[in-house]
């Protein structure tokens, strides 16, 4: 039978953190903390599970969880969303980004995505009977060119996904580049799906999010996650916030997706998040990761990229080797012992800028361990 | 915008449990256990995250789980599945469904589903794209009706969805019944998503799983359910098992639906379940709740329907009333204090035979307070 996904292998961070424990190499490609969380988020869980908080949650979510977020976004964002018909607690983000997508795109829709991006956008569309309609992000500065997108704008466009801050670029939407997106939407119909993982690793201005515009607000479907911004990536559990008749769609195909997500998660994360004090200290903690890694990289043969936000710091890799990125991460794995991810394997055609992307959310010993290698080359 | 699942409200179990809630009512609706499960399950995953289990699993799955899956369906089925290439854990078996759907319908595919069924499954394949056919279990006695299946097969049924031990009906398929539907395929080229969720809860013979029949195997996604056999429903962890070619078209959804699952969750299960003692006592267990819960309803005017399997009871309203499922079921929570589901509930066009469920996977105080209030109909 013919694949439904025939140009889909395995994903670049699958093959580079297997290659990672094959030869050994320091693994900064897939991005995960290598350090531990708050034992206070441990000690939550734990009393949840005790407590006997082991069946379904609501399908929605605990109402806990959703008013902790509900409270959150109104403090950072200023805009209130309804826990009981704006907010539902997912699988993960990729889980939101796919379940949004199959709400909202009918067979035939477009669905513009900005590239480079990451690499469940244009499969979720086309699971989703979409058409991906792949628009570039400037080269080199990896910013929003909106002339492109306008001209990608068709009355058969159902949706755009944004993502800021934006992996694997590091580069983090201002204010006016939030405005144009809103402006150029104004007159469409469209929906925007805005991934917003990195919402905490926003190092030089605020983290713009698209619930701060009143008329994109009304458009879109903000996705977060609980394991990149509390450093457990394998809990996989996220959120999504979207007015309530978008909403009203995207439960219907979450219920028959995955039904609910794990309740003792749910329930120890809205103990642990009553006070929102886990999330003051982010920004700082991992601006000194960024500054550390790229002091580190100061005198190499590696040109450091701007790193805006996110834990990822891009680098171009011209001076060290010929190679595309794609063999560069193969060799840097091999003989240097570093595993990174190629920036190729955000495109759709594989476009090679000679960029290379490290992940600096682990621990001093780790990044020290990499940086003197990185040095070598 | 047009709704992707115009005909789709909120699933009954959420309807009924939020009834429940409102009223008071002993909630015998929607299936989950009241009762704790084993505390050395919840020692391990508490193990898992002081251990800083707490990343990203691998996209298939920690490789301890599925081997201990491996093993668990070799000692029982007599069929070694490779954990590598043939086995994926998943954030539970709707999840697994909705995957393995999206994995192989292509738009234009027929999908056959036997009536009444989980109310996933219809929406799943419109979801993919595909067009649900309906094919009803023999009304009264809710056996497969192999003639009818027969029909419905066509040139284009891409795969058939079957459910044993079976919810809502509480049957379960001899091993002549999966006979008669491995030799009614061996001509198709349709795939089996056989949802085996209630494996353990097999009370008058063996429960045959689609992985014991050669040919049957060869075509099917075996889908399984943690939460389901350890009494932790909100765990939402789950497994199928396929041939290696069904896998790695399944996987290519899965990585961009959920990525992966919860890591902590499968670590736990998976030391836990290294011994397989836990799974040995629950069919006992469970028939001896089943026991009770029968012979409590014994002298009341609710007929009972046979039970073989899963931890679901049927009954006949007949003789009590005159109301729909549906209006029978608010009503008997309103004013007697007990929530079942409608069997009506498990069919595309609301069939109506006066059948409800009850949920026996009670503690006996539970079933006590819900038979007393029976017993006054
Ligand atoms: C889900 S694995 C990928 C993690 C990640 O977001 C990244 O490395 O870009
Ligand atoms: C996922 S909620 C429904 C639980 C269940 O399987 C049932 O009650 O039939």
């Amino acid at each position: 039978p013919p694949s439904r996904l025939p140009a889909v292998g395995t994903t670049i961070f699958t093959v580079m953190s297997a290659l990672a424990t094959e030869t050994g190499a320091v693994n900064l490609g897939q991005g995960f903390p290598d350090f531990h969380c708050d034992p206070a988020l441990l000690d939550a869980v734990d009393r949840a599970m005790r407590g006997g908080a082991n069946q379904y949650a609501p399908m929605a979510g605990l109402a806990s969880l959703r008013e902790v977020m509900a409270a959150k976004i109104e403090a950072e964002h200023g805009r209130r969303y309804d826990p009981n018909t704006e907010i539902t607690i997912t699988a993960g983000a990729t889980q939101a980004i796919l379940t949004a997508l199959i709400a909202v795109v009918q067979p035939g829709d477009e669905v513009i995505v900005l590239e480079p991006c990451y690499d469940s956008y244009v499969p979720g569309i086309v699971m989703a009977g979409g058409t991906p309609v792949r628009v570039p992000l400037v080269p080199g500065s990896f910013r929003p060119d909106f002339g492109r997108i306008a001209a990608a704008l068709s009355p058969r466009t159902r949706a755009i996904i944004v993502n800021s801050p934006h992996n694997p670029s590091a580069t983090v939407w201002t204010r006016e580049e939030m405005l144009q997106l809103q402006a150029l939407l104004a007159p469409t119909e469209a929906i925007v799906i805005s991934d917003e993982v990195y919402e905490h690793m926003a190092f030089d201005g605020a983290h713009e999010s698209a619930s701060r515009f009143e008329e994109l607000a009304a458009r879109s479907f903000v996705v977060s996650s609980f394991g990149k911004t509390l450093h457990v990536t394998g809990w996989k559990v996220g959120t999504v916030v979207a007015p309530a008749a978008l909403m009203a769609e995207f439960r219907k195909v979450h219920q028959f997706n995955v039904f609910s997500v794990n309740t003792p998660m749910q329930q120890g994360l809205a103990d642990y998040l009553k006070d929102p004090a886990p999330y003051r200290g982010l920004p700082a903690f991992y601006r000194q990761k960024r500054e550390f890694f790229r002091a580190g990289l100061a005198g190499s043969r590696l040109r450091l990229l701007p790193c805006e936000g996110t834990y990822f710091q891009c680098v171009d890799i011209s001076a060290v080797s010929d190679l595309s990125e794609a063999d560069f991460c193969q060799w840097l794995a091999r003989t240097h012992g570093v595993a990174a991810i190629p920036m190729s394997a955000f495109y759709g055609d594989g476009f090679d800028q000679h960029v290379v992307r490290f992940c600096f959310a682990k621990k001093e010993e780790t990044l020290s361990a990499a940086l003197e290698r990185l040095q070598r080359l």
